[in-house]
């Protein structure tokens, strides 16, 4: 393996049908970028084989074998004890080492996200990570931050959601200054919880290039209203998790209408190739790029169930990630925005 | 008019379209329900033409003048301090004096909860009232609260609201035993925030009948995972907007696929009738019944932008709760509850 441009760390264990569909995922990823690298972390007596096959994986990826690998029901704290060795551990330890740049993964979301804390440590100025999420719009796509790593925050951890899903919005979305929302209530008279505000209150005066637009609605994210969209990890896991069941439950209303009469099964099929593009639009394996943000590293979680194009996807976007200059761009910021809470205690002090 | 049914007060002036939906809506309502009474609060020189020209109106309904209106974007605390007179809180007045057994009002939503809360007062053992939302699901419709009146609950709080939700449910669902879950986030560790963990412990050791399942997810309210679905105001409202925005998002999605080519047009056409029984399941003029449950009396929420459709919708829905045996139930429930609390303290301090 040559090392003449970004190298992916892969876990080729993790997942409901690895290491099929890594590999699968890898081989069409390669093909498209054929200059990326990728340290693949498994069990080489079910890598090789595949990997000998196709000689476009071969020159790209390097098997680091072992036959340890974390289960999707692990609990958290158990993976965590018993990481020695595993895929995952391995995985993210190749990019702790420098060896690699990104680390991707479609295991255990929990385990995923305690052993990348616990091994790659949190970025300087970053209290928690944030489980951060694509979400499919109206205009696009917009990342939503936190899904689900921190039930309860402060209003200082969601200006740094704030401040990492921005970044994040810039590399993979290509936007130069992309707009922010803080996820809130309508009543105009309350305005959502304390933290809410509070974090609200910090980014209309931090001045520090954030394109802070003020408030959005649940309904505004499916809209594409704001590019970012930040929130605590309990409420943005309960909308993400809200709207793929109502996506679920209005597909399968589709379905049942175009299945309920002979001449509604014959429109159906005359629409079949324009509603299979619909359900491209909303498919998580089209967007299938969850990312832990705020650890030393990039560390991108694939669904469990993904498909091999799905998980191809999740390695699409840990490249351009990769390529970016994300980490910088996000310490800077971080750097910033302490000095200027620093300056703001001084000026109280004083 | 005579008083040998339910006497339903209603906001005329309400709703954005007011007061013509409310009396078309009033008008398919007493067709249905020819018993039925209804006080019509609102501007008589705007109200009797149409109810005179329709003899089933003119023997229903009484007009209640007033020619002040709470304005649709006026701030809760405005409308309350300008609520005398206003159709609204004549409304409200005509429940607490016992004219009426329900109110509904398609207007200002900030304005009813708290004028209903300040004119109607709590029932007797709630901290709180809630608004609650019927939820289109794919087993028929759940009873989602509070989706918006509290931002920041206790466990305690989150315990009334799974009674008064289970109430709800048997008089609207006509179901004997709903089960209740409580919205909470995957995550098997840490199993959410702290006062859910604490409701759920409440709602575990309670014996009062409460027919409670345990944590469900976001996924599950469209799943129709349990029959009663209980959150506090700021992550219940957030969840509603986010699962509109999704079916919006996918509605002109599927508008778009087709009309994109003259053969998904045709199949759309051919498809025509079960897409639009597909439509009206998630139509909220179809399950248009927003409550506020808690105060004394029972007072439905309609859409603002409702069709004269779904206020007779709101309509059909305050009429079935107000001959049913809601507030007792509520009352019993909540007596118990309050009663197994003080024994619980007892304990501890024995």
């Amino acid at each position: 393996m040559s090392s003449n441009d970004l190298v992916l760390s892969v876990d080729a264990m993790g997942g409901d049908n690895a290491p099929g569909i890594v590999l699968e995922g890898l081989l069409t990823f390669v093909r498209a970028h054929p200059n990326a690298r990728a340290l693949v972390h498994g069990d080489a007596s079910k890598l090789s084989s595949f990997i000998d096959q196709h000689a476009e994986l071969k020159a790209a990826c390097e098997i680091r074998h072992t036959d340890k690998a974390v289960a999707m029901d692990a609990k958290p704290s158990q993976a965590l004890k018993g990481r020695k060795d595993t895929s995952m551990c391995n995985m993210l330890e190749s990019v702790k080492t420098g060896e690699a740049s990104v680390a991707v993964s479609a295991g255990n979301t929990g385990a995923l996200m305690a052993m990348s804390t616990f091994v790659l440590k949190r970025m300087p100025g970053v209290h928690r990570p944030a489980l951060t999420a694509l979400w499919p719009t109206v205009r696009g796509s917009s990342v939503v931050l936190d899904v689900g790593a921190n039930v309860e925050v402060d209003a200082e951890q969601l200006v740094e959601f704030a401040i990492m899903g921005s970044a994040y919005a810039r590399a993979i979305n290509g936007l130069e200054r992309p707009t922010i929302g803080l996820l809130n209530i309508g009543s105009e008279e309350m305005k959502g919880i304390e933290t809410v505000k509070g974090a609200a209150e910090l980014l209309r005066n931090l001045d520090i290039g954030l394109n802070y637009k003020g408030f959005v609605e649940g309904n505004d994210i499916s809209l594409g209203t704001t590019d970012v969209v930040v929130t605590d990890g309990y409420t943005g896991n309960i909308a993400l998790k809200t709207a793929e069941g109502t996506a679920k439950f209005i597909g399968g209303l589709m379905r049942d209408a175009l299945k309920s009469s002979p001449v509604s099964m014959a429109g159906g099929l005359l629409a079949r190739s324009s509603l299979s593009k619909l359900k491209d639009r909303i498919d998580p394996n089209k967007i299938n790029g969850g990312v832990l943000l705020g650890v030393n590293g990039i560390v991108l979680k694939s669904h469990g169930g993904a498909t091999a194009e799905g998980f191809a996807t999740a390695l699409r976007i840990a490249y351009s990630v990769g390529n970016s200059t994300f980490i910088r761009d996000v310490e800077e910021s971080l750097t910033l925005f302490k000095a200027s809470q620093t300056d703001t205690r001084e000026t109280i002090v004083s």
